[in-house]
């Protein structure tokens, strides 16, 4: 056994002399996963090879993946090795995802695969249907998707992997994540933010993450870049990180299954010793991690030259490497020799059945990383212990008073719901939970740190709920990883740089949508953002700050899995979260400022409203019992108030004029009822909307998406939306409102302007409120802020 | 003067002893900077403190970030020292662009801003407006946005400063990128993997990068984690990303000055060392190129302490650090205090001008960093050289014939105009240039890649047009560093991953916003995607890889800047790019497939069809010179062959059913001429879609924006749109367009539902159509492929 140190820097794996039924044991394991890997991109007949393989045995569209397979099968069986030895409570991150059909082999021989699906069962037959459905119309997709036993990784958008693994194991001080990632997928800059991610995991109360750096030299049709900068360079950059790489790198298969034994074992030797040393009340050194560095050839045991061209260990064993088959008799023969190379007759027995003499290395029930309750989180899933709202709301002793900070209001609510939750809620946040006001929190618990804490640093500790780090990706795809292994959390983001997360919650929302498909995966809480320091308010930091969009990306999503709320005031914004933490497999979008606003409701009228989704104001409109003569409709909480404040001018300047003010929080209520769970049946909508009153609509985002969901109703050609039209800078909030013709002034106008025959009577009126535009913006140019008529605005109580 | 090597690792700056006329000037630049950055911040009157400082001195609202500041006016200081010395082109690159008030501060002392903006002047007139005008409703924003001379980087959101600074210095040899990377800014993943970007630069044909990592060891209100780290892991770390980073650390403002200049002129010796070696044509070793760490205090030289707390050297200085300014009259005292702790009276003239001394630290003209044209890249600008398409076009005799993958047709006018244009046209792609089939690019260029290359590497070399890496991030940073200094490119990328820049397009679409609006900022080349293997074509990747919904993203941004476009074949895709690489200013998105397609139109017929931006195909219908029964519209390339084979049925089965066949390649002519400048006149809009007969709109993407651009047109209620419904899997191309409800079948169910009288009539028809749906994907279960009617269905070419 020969071990390499390399100071300062990494570790060359020695060699563990494995006995030699375990060898024979794992690389029967390997081969056989390798066998039904291929077996799954090629086949669908003739699994067993009983016969010589013909053309019409071979699928007519060859898809998979089979370069990364062979790796990740090696890794498949030598984690099963040491979670029997070990007893570990492991589960398995594919970070290469696109192979699928090698995480499928070995669930299928640990037998998960044929536990969840009878019909693919161990045997000749099961066999033939594996093979067939693989990438097959009506059978299952080419990646780690949902379908997959013991995944919580789709692995099809590459970069998420680590992130995934280290939210998964928080909480879990039990747990083992083993996570592959790929050497191209470590180039994207989601993974290249996660190695730090070990800065937030605690040996004492957090589980532990092995990263496995599949260094198979290549992506698509290109070497990658960790594979080709110095050897020596790739370990410095690893052990900066923290970590202690341990590298395994080679061509022979023996040779390699005797390293990476030492490896794994040295690894998790290392991990035991950290996690013993920190339980026992440590000195808090940073722990140095260990990971592993597996250099082998790309596409490992396949076809080495393929006309004339190499192959194994290249970029073209990417894909398909034999991609002729069913026309090119002599790839048709390749294919049979390749395949027959893992000499299935040893590895499975007349009825297909993977061979007795490899069941010791599949761990038993729970213990299979196919099996793992952790990859299926809805099991494991509590429900939170929430705390009665009511004993946090405002007191509305008239609409419109007092003013409050809703998120900071919410932030006493949060420190509690943390208090009460203290092993299964966690809130994230790149840095802005103070900013975003929910500062209360850190009256119960404090920011997970584990690198160095000084004195005069505020809330930061080796545990805590909170995890703020500067990467919007990080914070969604540890969250991602918590909420799918079975917790709750939170994610408070700035509204415009959520959109960091776009593709992630995309790559979040398909799973979501696959697994309410799948009838044994249990239902995981939602995803749910705090969106504060939402575009109007953005007016100090300025355009690039400013950006409602991702209201729009969630509604494209598929409609049973997104839910968008727009709070108007303090005590709604209580409702509707109590209502978010609570939910299953949905994601929850909530925009709800920090500053000081009026509160419209108190709290019973809060939940009413917040039911309903949608409600008329009855006590801020005049149109009692009558038909109005315009609906001033508002969607959030500056619109809301903008609108507020647009009311109380008409009541004042045209007290005659009949006005019905509408709220909305549930925005997905605007759509008909056959386009959104949440969709109000037609007739309601006619009713609160009219069929034939101008509505004036006053929303937070951009005016098109309130046309994309309203465009089926019968009043639709009368809606005159006001919101976001991408014009900002940094200066005043009222002049942000104006700039994009959304303050009250101007909702006058609009109103003037739609409601027939106001035209000429209220001539004047109209142009006293232009000229309130004009003396509002020459305010802010002289004196720097907002007058004092507006900012003193109050709702006048007439109610 | 000492030198400490950390060996393997960092290098602890010694100490320069710069002359004390030297030390003197950058230390009277720093305080002058400092000075004005605080004034920027604080005073709306009063700008030299000639009288005592007065609460209505005081900007009512304080917006402004300081930490960052102090670092930032130092090393601006510094690198003015070097460039004078050494002559250098160079540029800064401002990562935490929050900063803004020290970035407008240098820029001001250069001379540079009251040059373009000559009310801002430099007296006391001139520096009471650049006081007052920073952050100020009417004034600048609060960042180094556009309105920012010398800035190509706004840093409003976090992350993109390193790739933008190696996008600037490509086929830039002489020009010197310094980029400030803030600590926080470094836990983003996007800058994360920036640090690999040194793989993508040639010492000989690129410029180089000097990347200044500023440890000030927070960010809002938490440490970072680089600052928290061991420094020897950090060392190790940057080490390890192929970088020699010095470190300069210390507080002791003189102590810095001459450690960082001694950096500094260490660093940039060594980038000419690296520079000159590989010039005189050398061993073709990967360089190491230097960087500086710079551990200094946030806030450095702002208030220690503010009412008892540490503010200075803590996340307190992030902001402001004397919040009360106005209304507390300790807090204006210690304002006042430290604002005349720089001595202003030493820094300006009684006319408020910068003392004669500092002159010679500004470079002169255009060496200013704040006057090099590369940061008004539209000032370098030269247009391409495009080859004539038509050299290039498929002959088509027929409509529908023949066959052709677009993408590989156009990858050979690629071929051409990267030959053509040697030095200002770049193609960036995470790895998909072959997969997209653009790979006769490859005959007269390779993809640059600094790393080892090995024998079998394909078209891999130190120099080449191509970049590819992993990292959709890294891919539209690069290009939007290259764009913004005056180059041209083109990035291609998988549809659905084209969401991970989500937010990144965001911020170049504002930055292109707002530069219309400022005289000298001359425009530039578009930003242009290519997204091939769009949603109905990633069949063999499965769901995760379909989604179309980045048009949905970019329609949001504002119209004067949003080009998109859906050309059905290979001519109109070669006219289309042929005009995107054309334009300027836009973000140009173009959905193409690289599958195997019907030629519709020959180049003549096409390059008119792209002018118009859409058309009636009166070949393909059989209205001619009356009124439609049915207009059948079509958006983007498989839509528009579903729609044509139902034609081809329609004509067939009912043929005297009067269809009009519209196609859209400009997706921006279906919005009204108010809304976006391509929008189509409402009459001409009309007269192609009728006002009252119904339409079947088969669309690339979420049928919802149809209704969005057209709900404001009189048809609209007529308009029946197909299209990504979200639902996918890994299956058939044509089980996709099923499962969408998109198929051929579906539309002339569409058709028979919709036009009045067919439902009786066509019922038998009507029940064919759902019979061959069950076929065609019975035939997929079946078969694993499309059924031979499916796939061999041509144009019949009545025509
Ligand atoms: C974000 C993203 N961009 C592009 C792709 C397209 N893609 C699929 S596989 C692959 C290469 C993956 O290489 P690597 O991570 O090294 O995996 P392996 O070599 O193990 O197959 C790429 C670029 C993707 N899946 N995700
Ligand atoms: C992507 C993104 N997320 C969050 C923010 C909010 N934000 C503004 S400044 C800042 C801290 C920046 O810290 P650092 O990069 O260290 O800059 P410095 O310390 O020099 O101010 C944060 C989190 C942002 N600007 N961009
Ligand atoms: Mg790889
Ligand atoms: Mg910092």
């Amino acid at each position: 056994m020969t071990v390499t140190e390399r100071p300062g820097a990494g570790h060359t794996a020695g060699v563990t002399h494995l006995r030699d039924d375990d060898l024979s044991r794992l690389d029967a394991w390997w081969r056989a996963a390798n066998y039904l890997t291929v077996g799954q991109i090629y086949l669908m007949a003739n699994p067993l090879l009983r016969e010589p393989l013909r053309p019409e045995h071979i699928k007519p569209r060859l898809l998979g993946h089979w370069g990364t397979s062979p790796g990740l099968n090696m890794l498949w069986a030598h984690l099963n090795r040491t979670i029997t030895n070990r007893d570990l409570n492991a589960i398995f991150i594919c970070g290469p995802g696109h192979g699928g059909p090698a995480i499928v082999a070995n669930t299928w021989l640990e037998g998960t695969y044929s536990e969840l699906y009878p019909s693919v069962d161990r045997s000749e037959f099961g066999m033939g249907r594996l093979f067939r459905q693989f990438s097959f119309p009506g059978g299952i997709p080419s990646h780690v998707a949902a379908e997959v036993p013991g995944s919580i990784h789709e692995g099809g958008e590459l970069g998420y992997s680590l992130m995934h693994a280290y939210g998964a194991a928080l909480d879990n001080p039990g747990l083992l994540v083993a996570c592959v990632i790929g050497d191209g997928e470590a180039e994207t800059g989601p993974l290249a933010c996660s190695w730090l991610a070990n800065t937030f995991l605690n040996p004492v109360s957090d589980g532990a993450v092995l990263p496995i750096l599949h260094l198979n030299g290549y992506k698509i049709a290109n070497p990658t870049v960790l594979a080709r900068i110095p050897e020596a360079d790739l370990m410095s950059m690893l052990h900066g990180y923290g970590y202690h790489p341990i590298l395994v790198s080679g061509s022979d298969p023996v040779r390699v299954h005797h390293e990476l034994a030492y490896a794994l074992d040295l690894a998790l030797d290392e991990i035991a010793a950290i996690q013993s040393h920190a339980r026992q009340g440590s000195d808090g050194q940073r722990p140095r991690w260990p990971m592993i560095v597996l250099r082998t050839p790309k596409g490992w045991t396949g076809p080495k030259v393929v006309d004339g061209v190499p192959v194994e260990g290249t970029f073209r064993a990417h894909q398909v490497p034999l991609s002729g088959v069913r026309d090119n008799p002599a790839h048709l023969a390749e294919l049979e020799q390749w395949m027959r190379s893992y000499r299935p007759e040893e590895l499975f027995d007349a009825t297909g059945a993977p061979m007795g003499f490899l069941a010791p290395l599949a761990p038993r029930g729970s213990r299979r990383m196919s099996a793992n309750p952790h990859t299926n989180g809805g099991l494991l899933l509590r429900d939170l212990v929430l705390p009665d709202i009511r004993g946090y709301a405002v007191d509305v002793p008239q609409p419109g008073v007092p003013q409050a900070e809703a998120t900071r209001v919410l932030g006493v609510w949060l420190r509690d719901v943390i208090r009460s939750n203290p092993d299964r809620f966690r809130l994230f946040g790149p840095d802005e939970v103070n900013s975003n006001r929910l500062g209360a929190v850190f009256e119960v618990t404090d920011r997970e740190f584990d690198a160095r804490i000084f004195d005069g640093d505020d809330h930061l500790a080796p545990t805590g709920r909170v995890i703020e780090v500067l990467s919007e990706h990080l914070c969604q795809g540890l969250l991602e990883g918590y909420l799918l292994t079975g917790r709750h959390g939170l994610l408070t983001s700035y509204e415009a740089f959520i959109h960091v997360v776009d593709s992630m919650v995309n790559q979040h929302a398909k799973w979501l949508k696959v697994t309410r498909g799948i009838e044994w995966r249990r239902p995981v809480a939602s995803l749910t953002y705090l969106l504060s320091s939402h575009v109007w308010r953005q007016d100090h930091n300025g355009f690039s700050h400013q950006d409602p969009g991702f209201i729009d990306h969630m509604v494209n999503k598929k409609a049973e899995i997104t839910r968008i709320y727009l709070p108007p005031d303090t005590n709604t914004l209580l409702s509707t979260m109590d209502h978010c933490l609570r939910s299953r497999n949905y994601v929850n979008v909530v925009v709800a400022g920090k500053q000081p606003q009026p509160s419209w409701l108190n709290m019973t009228d809060a939940a009413l409203h917040c039911r309903r989704g949608l409600g008329i104001w009855a006590w801020a409109g005049n149109d009692a019992g009558g038909v109005p003569d315009v609906v001033m409709a508002c969607a959030g909480d500056v619109p809301t108030l903008e609108t507020m404040a647009a009311v109380d001018l008409l009541q004042r300047y045209l007290p005659t004029l009949r006005v019905r003010v509408v709220n909305v929080v549930d925005l997905m209520r605007l759509q008909p009822e056959t386009e959104h769970p949440h969709g109000l049946p037609d007739p309601q909508f006619d009713a609160i909307f009219t069929v034939d009153r101008p509505v004036v609509f006053a929303y937070h985002g951009y005016p098109s998406l309130i046309h994309r969901l309203t465009y089926k109703r019968r009043n639709h050609h009368n809606m005159h939306v006001r919101g976001y039209k991408e014009e900002g800078t940094t200066t005043t909030p009222f002049d942000m409102v104006m700039l994009n013709d959304l303050d009250r002034f101007r909702l006058v106008i609009d109103v003037i302007d739609r409601v027939p025959g106001l035209g000429v009577t209220a001539a004047g009126l109209r142009q006293y409120m232009t000229d309130a535009r004009q003396r509002a913006r020459d305010h802010t140019r002289a004196y720097g802020q907002d007058a004092p008529d507006i900012t003193d605005w109050t709702w006048p109580g007439r109610a």
